[in-house]
């Protein structure tokens, strides 16, 4: 067993995530700032394939043209030294207070325009920098009371705002789409689009939803007691699985960004099943912290572990895929009835109405008596994620 | 101050609410059955416009046709005699043991035939009573363990039930909509469609997304953590309120179904006056179970609750609205803003650009500076929930 | 009815609440600073009693000794001026990244050392100032991963310092007792004593029990999704409710800190209903955070708002009580019943074995149809609270 | 690797856990009863060590003397026949509805002196049985709304229980402890003693605390967010461990009963790591409920899946606390640090505020750049948890 990254397992992490220094609700920075540069270098050295950003990560809030000019060379030859890819570029609508109660969605009109055209500017960057895709997390799109924000003037306005993103990509003709990324609450009391769900159906209602899918994060959903997984499918489902943000999550409470594979490791499991067996094609993207507990070596230990994990739990997902045993397993599961139609080719709704067996005479009593073997199958899938099989 | 209901509150109840005899997990039943048509009639006397059923509710499970025929009649008659009407009409795909993996997405493909058969059936009844919307509770759609449902295949199996449904009533030339209930979980681990944004997304990819919208119930959404008015409200932003379940429930917990105004009042406050400023049509539908502690006395006090605490609150709101401090309070909050599109009239994507005003002039620090009032705004809203102003 | 605050409400308030300046984990500080003296001054004005504080909330952490003594004497001078008192101090033992691990249970020696030296010297401070009670919130005494912290040897370290604290105040002959504040996680994964229970228990153990209580705060329990008046009454049963943190929370989630009355409103009403029935004599103590939104006039507001609910629930709590036909409802759910000893005067274990009324001809089937009566009970208790009797 | 339980390991099975026939709150039973009898029988030839009961499983609720005689001697041949012990007992206070509104608690007093007598009668049972531990879980302890539960009246009858039994135990000269078992809802909105640590605070005020300790139950803390193995070792710490109840949870929802290892498998693997570093003593025993998908084989799959998984994550606790790396990070994370009391051998209070290394020279900006270095440390534990290391 081998699980050291290479490039070609397509593991990128935002600048953010290893660059965050610590600063907590109820506490200072533990840690000093890194130059993005730097982590350029080091995330190529432990496997990484690329980074991603926030405009503000890579050029700091208020720089002048000259300034931005510098710190984005600087970058760029960073990334051509080391071959990293920047496959997502995002912006920060939500640390400066001129965000405080949002930024597509503010009740300051003025607002809104700026977080517009401060996004613009960034596509603009993104693009230049190549990256696809690009992401929205309208984390101060919410209220914490009744009265202060009217929902549906709100995704009026947010509809506004995505209609204008997905014209201006339209008519620069750029290669590049939009992922909203869905959060529950905080650093909102409640956030607009909080869960997959919902971010897919805004979506469906813009005026170019083929421009427009979703980033899920694990914690995020988590946060909402859902089974990430399963939102994951119903996104791939949708056709809509445009980015994915990794991290963990133990459970319903703050936003933790465990380092992936921390927190719910099962679901991490057969997440990494899902994504493996979809063959999906995007990044391995990570969207972590590593705790404020941790100098800088636990930093990069942190990060390394992420990919790690993901190498770990792929290499177990395959093996419970191919295991005869749990081919057998699955039958036995009747998962294979599931991936059939429920009328036969070419039956109609009249057929069915007339099929007797269908309900006349259908045995219920018998039918519900039969089991459906999913503790056995369930504790295969244990097995081979511990790694206890044989 | 008169809190009475009245058919013109189209206030309406299930029968299985009030008849629920409180069998929970660790407990027997402490109520008696209660016949529907006494329901009908104690409903009638206390106000309500209508009842509601599912298949099973009217006709126990198992009945002959003859059997049936007389309880319908029953009931037809109670309802000619109280002058109460049947809304909405649903399908029990979960009591019976043969539904244990689910009905629509059950992985035995003949329990899928079975209960696509039984709702076409109770979808006669249903337009015979009257009903103009059909609810679909998929409450054991969902899965305890990863292997046992593919989620994809699932939504699959999903979409093909509601199409055949939706084209048995375009055949018919029924005049029904559906209504799909979301909900996280319990009775299954993890339920598909767990959120009113999930619903709203999977319709979208029906072969007719117009004769299906949502059913949210207020606990369902808050055992997920969400804000129940903001996904309401996203539903009506859809054009999508199909119908409404109108409950209490205290947090993240186990399903309580608690009469309407208990549990989160503050939530139930906001929810009414949403409703009551859209206007939305429909009835106002109480999902709740009188807790088992009740005796058939406790038993309509606590469905009397319902109704009342649906009227105090839609006055409060109505007050809330009407008050001058707070229409100047909402000014002060920009919420007029809000609804005043980002982009003026005509104005065009490069006008934006073009607009030093909106970022190089910007002055980002004021901005930051201004303060929303949304405290004073939520105080007065209190002050309005609690009957304390003036 | 008039909520106009005044001293003798005994409200009193941190200076870290109205001060807060808006920093969360997604966004930089939207408020400046406040002056100390200038919250004293403008809380007087409000109506409270007296302010809070963690040394570093006065003294800047780092200052000399003669800036301390300014601060100080300012302080001191503010109070006199406007008869505001002083009734608790906490220390600050989780902004400075040294604490990152924990004070009182840090893995590093040297820390916990620092933590009591810190902690000693603000106790003399607080004697000083009039305090009689000392909050001890041990924010950072937890983990985030499973081997960092053995919660075992943790609790040795934890009731060590409290042992040498008691210690202290014993020998400096000092009237003052300390309140421990529980919390179940945030900022770390998971915090010691996560619970008022789990405090509890602890205090048992120590060396003076007598001198430790606990400092309840409403969001904190219910972070944990339980029912706060349920456990200030446990603790006010075991004689240890020393001093409380109100403010108000929306359910599991990230730590809200809202102003009183918003969140839960009716768990705010029960526990002033608890509070005031049981004549408990300490200050209303407010530990809130005015939302990041607001600007100063929104602070005050918000600071007001505490207030003012907490007059408005008391009026509703004293009415609810005194309602005959409450008293008659009480009686019909068998409270009185409740407060009855279940052996009869001089009543022995031999004599209910012997009393086959109690078991061996109890009628179980008629006891079981009893209803309790109380959801007419919790709508009339709905009713005072929405001021909508009468 | 050989993962097969033999009655060394001491698991032991709740009647009610393989026998549960799948009825839920929206469903009917999927399995036929299990007689008691074979129940014995195929959880020793599982490898099980023995089982336990409530009353009502083993003698069905209202038989006769000579029924009850009839089913106690059956079972007890069975339990000789196969070896299997009892080691602990516990009273159904909960199923039949006249314990719907508690029962030592019951605010109806018949109730609570019928329950005091069901309990008393099982208690000799238990005796004779050879049962050494006697659980209490207080399912129905608890309350919907806030007036119907005088929490302190509540409190002091429940003391007045087990200061009962206590004396009743006393008085027979059993050598039986009782282990309370804490739940925070479900069946009731909020239950009395909801954690580990309000039961551990309860006990302490009891006549007779040597006599009671806790019973935690895995998914009971989990359905609060807590950490579990964190109250089982506040529980361990107070030294009142006296049974446990091991079973998996998805996280803050209705109370699952998953077999053990299902659920949150980081967090059972440290409770193993716990219970077996601790070298506690007592029993493994297993409260879980087979999901209602399965057949009869799939109860005992599953039965055997939560040995199984024991012994797995014992395999892996006891390699990782072996592992000489793993040693190295413990002491790179200073836990031995930790393990040392903070004042040194005969150092005294005086000593500690005389020593300027503490505080006055204390170089808080360089202690607060050390690394706690914890990820190394969970990462080295995820390796060991998946089998990944080497």
């Amino acid at each position: 067993m081998n699980f050291q990254p290479t490039p070609d397992d397509h593991f990128t992490f935002g600048l953010w995530t290893v660059g965050w220094q610590g600063r907590d609700p109820f506490g200072d920075a533990t840690r000093a700032p890194l130059d993005p540069t730097e982590t350029v270098r080091r995330l190529a050295e432990l496997g990484a394939y690329g980074v991603t950003f926030h405009d503000d990560d890579l050029v700091p809030f208020g720089s002048s043209d000259a300034e931005r000019a510098t710190h984005v060379k600087r970058f760029r030859q960073a990334l051509d030294a080391t071959g990293m890819k920047v496959p997502m570029v995002t912006t920060n609508l939500f640390t400066h207070p001129v965000f405080k109660d949002g930024a597509f969605t503010a009740n300051d009109r003025d607002v809104r325009r700026y977080a517009l055209r401060k996004t613009l500017r960034n596509i603009d960057l993104a693009v230049d920098l190549g990256a696809r895709t690009f992401v929205a997390w309208g984390g101060r799109e919410g209220a914490e009371s009744g009265a202060a924000k009217d929902v549906r003037a709100a995704l009026d306005r947010l509809k506004e705002a995505f209609d204008l993103l997905g014209q201006y990509v339209l008519d620069q003709g750029y290669d590049l789409r939009f992922a909203v990324e869905p959060k529950p609450n905080e650093p909102r009391g409640d956030i607009l689009l909080p869960t997959v769900g919902h971010a897919l159906a805004f979506i469906d209602r813009l005026e170019h939803p083929e421009l427009v899918g979703v980033n899920p994060e694990v914690g995020h959903e988590q946060m909402a007691g859902l089974n990430f997984p399963h939102g994951v499918a119903q996104a791939l489902w949708s056709g809509k699985l445009f980015h994915i943000d990794l991290n963990g999550q133990s459970g319903i409470k703050y936003d933790q960004d465990l380092r992936f594979g921390a927190g719910d490791v099962r679901q991490a499991f057969w997440l990494v099943d899902l994504l493996e067996s979809a063959n999906w094609a995007g990044p391995r993207h990570f969207d972590f912290k590593p705790p404020r507990t941790e100098d800088t070596d636990g930093v990069w230990a942190s990060a390394a572990g992420c990919m790690r994990n993901y190498l770990i739990l792929k290499e177990r997902a395959a093996a419970f895929r191919a295991d005869p045993e749990v081919r057998e397993a699955l039958r036995a599961a009747r998962l294979d009835q599931l991936a059939t139609p429920t009328l036969a080719p070419g039956e109609t709704l009249d057929d069915l109405l007339a099929d007797r067996s269908s309900f006349e005479d259908f045995d219920v009593t018998a039918a519900a008596r039969r089991g459906m073997a999913f503790e056995r199958l369930d504790q295969l899938a244990m097995d081979h994620l511990l790694g206890a099989r044989g």
